[in-house]
């Protein structure tokens, strides 16, 4: 959990109002849901079933316990429709820069289109960027997400880099 | 400083031993210029002056107190030649991967292509992402850093996503 985080806190979308709020360990089977409702994370290996339930329990956990890190969901009427995982990174470069990355932006699959993810990111890239002291704000995203390109590009991000991925175990 | 990694280490690489290690704050004027003997990063502000030094110190004091980063040095007799950034990131995605994000890895322009790099890499993809439980490593690296890209993917790295960045306070 990262302190400095202002939240929970209302957004408006096209649909009404999203509250973010931190993610808790009864979120845990929506969150499951929410990364195995895309193909490409299924096809990593995000398929929801009750046997992966430990190793997701023990990861949204440690992201919890874990000062530098906060896992947040858009919540609308009661339901889990938005996630996106923050970590905060102190450095050298970029005269002595402070990254706030971001991993696993979801938003469910009835609800793409709605102006959550870009509320969510908004939000990001201006109040938790500020509250955490972040310079940069960074994130990939899979060469075959193109719409999610034009997205993060419309929202002022820059496709400056290449991001390169290495599976600990598989070589 | 990430207490699960195993330093000092001596790594074999071409022009004899280099000695890997944690730095410390001793290291900053040396951290410093290595950031700057590159033409993209001096484009970015790493251009190593003295009104420059107190936010590179603080960054790195935060880097050294932080549990989840370490800031990591090649020295070859007493002078530091390399460096690179680790942070662990526990997480969801990918049935709940830890992460081990490597950022400015740097080589003093006299000693590139001797293999400090490759050495260098070669422990983070095998004994620090052991040490750290990592599932996963990455990295981004600028576009135009095409050398940089083929050295990553001889090491196993698949260049499968884009990177994105943010520069807050811009827009």
């Amino acid at each position: 959990m990262i302190e400095s985080l202002s939240l929970p806190v209302e957004l408006i979308v096209r649909t009404g109002g999203v509250t973010i709020r931190r993610a808790c360990i009864d979120d845990l089977r929506a969150l499951m849901r929410l990364l195995s409702d895309d193909p490409i994370s299924a096809s990593r290996g995000d398929v929801n079933t009750a046997d992966d339930e430990p190793a997701y329990a023990r990861g949204l956990e440690r992201v919890i316990a874990d000062p530098s890190n906060d896992l947040v969901v858009a919540e609308d009427d009661g339901r889990v429709v938005g996630m996106l995982q923050l970590t905060v990174i102190p450095g050298l470069a970029r005269r002595g820069s402070t990254r706030l990355l971001v991993e696993a932006v979801r938003v469910a699959g009835d609800r793409r289109s709605t102006g959550i993810g870009g509320a969510m990111m908004r939000w990001v890239m201006d109040a938790a960027a500020r509250a955490t002291g972040s310079d940069l704000v960074q994130l990939t995203s899979d060469a075959a997400r193109t719409d999610a390109h034009r997205f993060y590009t419309r929202l002022g991000f820059v496709d400056s880099h290449v991001g390169f991925k290495y599976r600990v175990g598989e070589n």
